[in-house]
């Protein structure tokens, strides 16, 4: 996607084919500069702070940063600290583990002298297989908003809800919930998108506008709250949302007030749509009610970062001293609640033979 | 109720029985500065630059502006100049032009000597009644959370979800649905509110955590995603909120993202309570699309204000430059979703039918 009007990925590499540059997120919206990483330790430190963020984009970053360490020592030893040193930094990131386990798999069997090139190969091919899916995603999804745009007047743009980033800036592009919008703006359909502010840490308004308003989608910012409202005056003709965990029955864990959009939806038959890589359903889960819901620091909460006037960055205390704050960082929403889901694989229906009927093999599993 | 420790109305006078005290709300939840009113100009800024907010409070501080006015000249012309100059600050506040309106009708009449002694005691009149029923509200809806304790185990708390901020300092003391908690803290009830930070202006952050925090009533803020995923978990054992406007079929018109907790509240079988003075019901409208939905300025959005880390009251913008904001203040809850409404005459269903049960006069009418 863009950024000042140039195609970017989130991670690339330098002219010299080996430096690798990602992006520095914390100080979205309002600045992007460039993060340049020549060691492991820029690796692990840009994920362990949170430089790069989003578990595609983790993942991708992190096997760079196998690449970077062959580079330096294409050792064992290397090997193993560098996936070591990685695979701490972010202890429930679930991508990580995996695109490290899977460039431990391919170096290991090498020489020393090979590794180093196979890495920045394997790294790569990660970041193209996530690109093809997203993009795979896109394409599946991009029917839901023709048919909606079908419905609309000529002129009226598709009022489009999304909620938290599911964003090309967590992936390598495209994103998830975001790739059918941007091939439906690309190819010529009005879309309009309502983004969620997302609180507590407001990726929303921090990363999905941004993203969106480079890309030259209209969109609007509106708080958590409006939703709802929003949707009782026939305001949004679908939601669009990504999804953190898929239950074997459908039921969807994601950003924290996912559900209370998916009930506004319901309750004002607005089609809800979840946009997902079949990497995100666990089909060891029989339903929702077991996924983990991680409860997060109050200052989350507590604490808001922004730019001000003078153009500093910033952070105030928008709560009283000594009043607790309770920050669950995701919930649940029921399956009954969501109209379909959209993988790589196609469009189907959020319960356990909507799934199956994607992905057959799980069904002799 | 407490700030400090002491007890405090939101509007007294001064030891010389003619000067008004209120406080600055502007700097919530970091300070409570007392603001001194002198002069009719006090007031009316007082209003205008919403230093003081609240529809009763508004109503109250503008009726002590019409006497602060009679104090310096009681004339026909200082009488009406007054009433004009208050009724402009602002111009959607219903209660504001009700005590202007009741400010005048009592004092015109008068001879000009007698005006300011009248004043007084007509505003505290005003300020007394204001008292009285939300007192009655806390002793109606009591018995609510009386209930709610019976089926709790012995030592846990009755967890009650607000949104936005119906609490003492947007009147003159208790609050509406703040008063049936306050009660049973008094009566030793053990209750835990769950305050919806309320975006985007933070009313429950800001005011309603302060206030409970005043008077020693647990609580624990939450962003306003959160209180779906409390009610799946039965962290929630009812709601209980404000309301600007009921229209008489039970239709409810508060603060913008209460239809989302009141949609959670029905899914989960949570009881969700309104408690609201009677003149919050606006008999003519016959049902809840007929109330106009303000919009406010996206500002309010986009621009965060709190304490920094070194004590100043800092402004920052949290979305990007040129990402427009949408920023509805209302939203209508269908009167299906309440379970009952709280006034000072008692409990009610929330239908057309329940609402004249309370006023049989309105039956006639």
């Amino acid at each position: 996607m863009r950024i000042g009007g140039k195609h970017r990925r989130t991670v690339w590499l330098a002219e010299d084919g080996r430096t690798v540059l990602t992006f520095d997120q914390t100080r979205l919206p309002h600045e992007l500069p460039v993060l340049t990483l020549e060691r492991l330790a820029d690796s692990t430190h840009a994920i362990r702070a949170m430089k790069v963020r989003g578990a595609p984009l983790i993942g991708a970053v992190a096997a760079y940063g196998v690449a970077l360490a062959m580079r330096a020592d294409p050792s064992d030893a290397a090997l193993d600290e560098a996936c070591a040193t990685l695979g701490a930094t972010r202890p429930t990131a679930v991508n990580l583990r995996w695109a490290l386990e899977r460039m431990r798999t391919v170096l290991a069997p090498l020489a020393p002298g090979e590794r180093e090139a196979r890495a920045y190969a394997e790294a790569a091919a990660i970041c193209e297989e996530d690109v093809a899916v997203n993009r795979a995603i896109g394409e599946r999804g991009l029917p839901l908003i023709e048919a909606a745009a079908r419905r609309k007047r000529r002129g009226e743009p598709v009022n489009i809800l999304t909620h938290c980033n599911a964003g090309w800036l967590a992936t390598i592009d495209w994103g998830t919930a975001t790739a059918p919008i941007y091939l439906a703006h690309r190819a010529g359909i009005a879309v309009h998108v309502w983004v969620d502010e997302t609180r507590p840490r407001n990726q929303g308004a921090a990363i999905t506008a941004f993203e969106l308003g480079q890309e030259g989608v209209p969109h609007t910012v509106i708080a958590d709250n409006a939703g709802g409202h929003l949707m009782r005056r026939g305001m949004v003709d679908l939601c669009l949302v990504g999804t953190d965990r898929v239950a074997a029955n459908g039921d969807v864990a994601n950003k924290i007030g996912t559900y209370l959009k998916a009930l506004a939806a319901f309750d004002n038959g607005v089609p809800f749509y979840v946009a997902l890589p079949s990497s995100t359903i666990d089909w060891r889960l029989a339903d929702g009610s077991a996924i983990p819901i991680e409860e997060r620091a109050g200052e989350e909460l507590a604490l808001v970062s922004g730019r001000t006037r003078d153009g500093r960055i910033e952070t105030v205390r928008i709560t009283p001293d000594g009043s607790p704050c309770g920050n669950w960082a995701f919930d649940v929403t029921p399956a009954r609640l969501v109209t379909a889901f959209v993988t790589e694989r196609g469009v189907c229906r959020a319960s356990e033979a909507g799934l199956l009927s994607l992905y057959p093999e799980r069904a002799a599993a």
